[in-house]
């Protein structure tokens, strides 16, 4: 849908969607150009990978490392969801900062596969996907024959409901970023190549504070996706498996209804719940694919119509 | 009272307290060791400096940078507090992390002084700090009589109230770093010379966690004061004008009574209000003087006697 | 008419010129793709922007931030002058390194604009730079309504007269790095994205020495330009309103008339004076467009036509 | 006379004189505690070491690297000057900045010593330094029987007549940092824990400036020496051999006489010459030693009484 | 042959191979995109260079920086090798890491030219390599008349038998990084944009060890020439003037034969002799030209065919 | 026996030698000043801590972190060995270099503590290491009683056979850096503020080269142990148990007899074996306690007497 950089720059990444109906059989995949990050929003996926298996559900992310083979089984017979194909660096952990030493994700929440192979003498094709285009093999056997392994660039799995949310216990509303579960920075120091970030369940306890997210211009390019539930600024129009794209430099900002509604708001303690929508974020402009284009909202900036002009008083 | 390394080593900072009943009169102070954070408890104090004049209530802060003169004032006839003296690199704001662009104390809230200077051909006592030691000279004037000046290396006054504090708002108890102001570093990344961190007033929304601070030995020491109000880890003995410590490797935590507690609360939303401690940690050992020593309290360790032994249960 | 890089990566200069004789009424511009470096060499600007107006003449320089609206006002009717769009790093002032805490340009001497806002309900044009094309979209009103702001990512004005100028006391030529007003790094330490640098008044004192530019081949592309005044290395053919070029590993230095005038020179304190040229120096190859390519100077190379044969003596 | 840190903590400078009438004989030297940097002021001296042998004049500075073993000539029967000991990072030539890939001391002028070497069956004494205490053994021959060597941690010689020296052609007096000759840095960035500095003959044409330094307090200690003529801001009592001191924090600059002579004069070309003065500048807090404090002048502070007070307008 | 990045964007290398029957006469040659690394495999090459002369024959190698002019005479008549071209950061020495302070290729037994001009009026064409394209000019004398200069970026040879190999005396296969000559970093710490990787004469000593280079899917490129002799990993196929690829991500080991061999062998102590293979391993793909593509070999993967499954033990 | 910096100072190590022939009974200990390095030489342990148990050999060694709580038992009923109290940076891996992915110590080779905790109601003394000296206090129970723990600071024992060994394998002698195991790096890049290096089986094969360690003066200062056999550069006077001390700039080699037979060695590869020495080697210098001086050897010197004089041939 969306993308940047390339895989011969080894910076960049790519905003996929799938949707399936078909388990893969006698079929492996692997990609050369960047690890894959697996945002599932409907049906389970169970990942057989070289390094073992991974179930994986709606409300959990998988990461497969570049140039790992795999291939997927539908335990619910269909799946959907996101992907994001990272081509630079690998994503990680944040640095924390003041946050300390514990807080956001954390390290013993990220799961290794199960250990699993097989012993398959069926011709297999090996499809690998290769500065942008696809390259397709036949061996005679299925290469998940790997029955031990050492080291740690392993695929694993997270279930973003561990994620350890913090936020403003006082007042205002902190930048996204407070929110990153994986990064994969750039050379330039606080420029991420890549930010996955998540907006979970939270408690809202901010005083005298306009709480949803305010207008903003960004310098970084904005791609959100929805896994379930309602996103809280936005009222209507952006579901679960939809994407929404801020591209750098572009303004944006809560709708008419939503800004009222917070204006108007009785700030008590509130539960956000029920929700989680992500963002991969992004300093490299992205490019919409064809297919995006010709299947965008049409009108979306209509729901920035309507506001009314600030009264300024004047003596 | 506490202190460690040294202003010959350009490392290291003391924690001192202040009791006032007098105004400086045809008198100056310039500490060449190091630069003074003022944290006041009981009464205004009006700072008189070579850069201007800071008005301090309790509630806010101040920092004399090393070598700058000044004389105090006393507005409300007496003045009781904190004293941080900094023999390492300057305070400054952290680098913020995940936590964004916003966030803790904010640049803008950090004020100069008010232009302020006086022209007096009184005999002026100038003493200095400097290596530890008190030296003094008579000047035929004020050298408080600068009337302008260019730079960034000023006093400056800032008021604990503004800093916007960030916490856990799903579940488990972050570090204090969370809520570090200011930051000396040491020429290790992540290792901090000292650290001025405040507990201000905060919601509490953490779910299925106990929410004051855990047992925990530490590589810092922690010294902390308190200013107004009660600290949430300690129901009894660290009263307004206190100072608690706990060097490195000393476990410690709540004492029963607040254990008790917190593991029986029902986990709503909480308010900590009407308070003010704070935190000056370091990496280094303190070391108490005779004075401390002699005015401590012997039976501190009490408050940890009488917790009951875990139940493990065992088939 | 030069440029390198591109806004998709992030890194690279393009070097524009500009001539207007006409206000922009009703339309706004920005540029999402870089930084605009405004150099004016005839007629004054007036910037009128979403955080101010500034009053611009030939001999200062103002920069609009990446993303920042605003439009042009010529107050003399006319205005021409040069463009430097930077992708890369924005642009700051450089570490000096042994000349220590003050010289070349100085922090105080960066003015931010003056406070300014329009309130008008017209239809306004807003056109935007993005991804080296230009987009359209009108708005019901003037969006230069921002009525106050804060941060420091702001337009600022430098006058190049204030530039303390360093340079040898001694002996020998310097490198122009020595009058680097602003720098764009790259991510290599030592390699810049794009430097700004002039050659202002400035006193020639070096004994013993050939005081012009020396012949040299440079890792760096130099593009220059020229405010006002002569440049002393080019006794002909420079005129204000000009560009040179020469790319990375071109050789060049001073024509044969400016080598036999400084060969033959008394080396007396001399003051270079009444003449502002500037270089837009960077890393990457230069490339010309096609009507830059079309306007230039074909026998450019024959000012190094003619240099004698030099003698070396043998026994 | 003057020193901090400490050889077993590897940093910090000691400041020491020498004066000598006698070569020495069957006998060698060693610094386990730091590098040496030689000054000499009044007559030659014949260093002769392990690694060859080097002429050294007045007006030369010489480095002995930590443990090499030398012995001293004094071709001149007398010989008197400086010696800064280095214990912290080893003196190098400081990065430019932009003052770009020449300027200052140049790396080809630092000269390894000349390939020298003694067979000598003569018992011979070795004295070391070694944490600050002198310890001695008898060899039954010269050590300094080194034929040749590899490697690039050598004795080397500088002739400070060389030094390219930069200084603002412009207006205002910068730092003295923009003479510094060789830098021994501290794990802090910018901080030196010894910076060797020279005050060398060069042109003076700063427009509308004081041009002698001007009053400052500074972060860093400064410790002068004279090898030859009149140091320009001060025209009296400090004489070649002398040491003077500025202690971190303690403010000073030209005397009555300087500050009214600059304050009137004419601001045209005009030539520093026939001298030679130098600064050991250090981040740390110099102590003298007795000797130093017991021939110390006594009145010094008298050269700033005097100044007139500054006439403010008032309306 | 193969090639990646680009000389507009400062990063990348390409792989050539050069064959030549003729003295380049009244003609020389300079790249401005990037430096030449050249390893002759056949036929010695006289190397006539700005900055003096170089005898290279195979064994050895050399290095021509970006811009420097020179021109080539075949003393044997003939010659047959390879040249990388480095468009990104220059070659330079690794850091040794825990090898110390010696070890691997010496900084000592890289050699300058031999001191070399002519003073020749010969018409003289000039060709340049910039931008991907050869640009030509024609001087009415040899620009090789340079006769002394200044400086450290002059070409160098290598002699590859001074290679200090350091490899296990104990047990395992170490990563061919150990064999490191000269290393381009990019800007990413721990990756090479180019790394010149040797497989010299050596003692092979490892215990309990199969002793080839293992299977492997790498993150880096590698792209392999034979000097003389035969490559412990390739019993066929790959003789002296070929080139082997194996592109990121692409798994590879050694052939059938060489593993049968290996799995059999007694391990004592066994000096590989009378061979020199190279690798320019780099971080991005490479693409091959359509002539390497055209004369590739097709059934290259064969080797790999014909290992008996592994056998597992089930009780 | 030896020491430098200080608890303190967070920085500097101490190197102990211990001996025991009874358990500790009710009784555990923990050091705040720094974390212990156990190397065993004769007799098991067997370390009870709070995070588990550790049974130890000689050849295999362990780390205790600061501030961890335990006891030991002797297996054996005696035991003897080396500690190493490290006041500086935490002992890690050391960066590879060009060694690549895997050598030396592997990551997967140190074993956490084995699951254990004990429930004893017995009054313990608990004996705290602080600043330098030992403080008491009883509990009414074994404070060994954590039953679970999560994080990555824990104690862990190394096999020291498992050491991967790196050498020469063509010629020359490398710098024992080669064998570090461990590193404690202090603030200035490629200074260790600590290392422990060991003296493994290995297989010497380097020709034309003179094996055992060469003269040197070094700038670090070496300590080291022999845990069994015979160190290879010193045929007598070290054994088993002993230390040996080479402070810094003190320069040392092999004796004579060990010079004599490397020198007229054929040089066929050969298999050191049966022997593990070890050295503690810092950049601080090592100051001996009384104990270690009234023990040491007096003619230690010695065994550098008797070298012939070097015959230079002259014509």
């Amino acid at each position: 849908m969306l993308g940047n950089g390339s895989p011969e720059q080894l910076e960049g990444v790519a905003f996929h969607v799938f949707a399936a109906n078909r388990d893969m059989v006698d079929k492996v995949f692997y990609d050369s150009d960047g690890e894959l990050l697996v945002i599932p929003e409907q049906g389970r996926l169970l990942l057989l990978t070289e390094l073992g298996r991974i179930d994986l559900a709606p409300g959990q992310i998988a990461l497969v490392p570049r140039g790992v083979r795999f291939r997927v089984i539908l335990p619910d017979g269909i799946a959907r969801g996101y992907l994001a194909e990272n081509f630079g660096a690998m994503f990680r952990l944040p640095e924390l900062g003041p946050i300390g030493s514990n807080g956001l994700a954390g390290a013993r929440d990220f799961e290794t596969p199960v250990a699993w192979f097989e012993d398959r003498d069926t011709p297999t094709e090996v499809v690998q996907k290769y500065l942008g285009r696809l390259w397709s093999m036949t061996l005679d056997h299925s290469p998940l024959d790997v029955v031990a392994w050492h080291g740690n660039l392993a695929p694993f799995r997270y279930d973003l409901a561990r994620f350890n949310v913090m936020g403003t216990v006082s007042f205002d509303h902190p930048d996204p970023s407070i929110f990153t579960v994986l990064s994969s920075p750039s050379d330039t120091p606080g420029r991420a190549n890549a930010d996955f970030v998540i907006f979970p369940p939270r408690w809202m306890v901010a005083e005298d504070t306009f709480r949803p997210p305010w207008f903003h211009r960004n310098v970084m390019s904005e791609a959100m996706g929805l896994i379930h539930g309602v996103y809280d600024a936005k009222a209507d129009g952006f579901v679960p498996g939809a994407i929404s794209l801020h591209n750098m430099m572009a303004g944006h900002g809560p709708d008419v209804a939503t800004w009222e509604a917070a204006s108007e708001a009785a700030l008590q303690p509130h539960k956000i719940d029920g929700t989680m929508a992500f963002m991969i974020e992004t300093c490299w402009p992205y490019r919409p694919t064809a297919h995006a284009l010709a299947t965008s909202q049409l009108d979306y900036d209509a729901v920035w119509a309507g506001f009314p002009k600030a009264q300024v008083n004047r003596p």
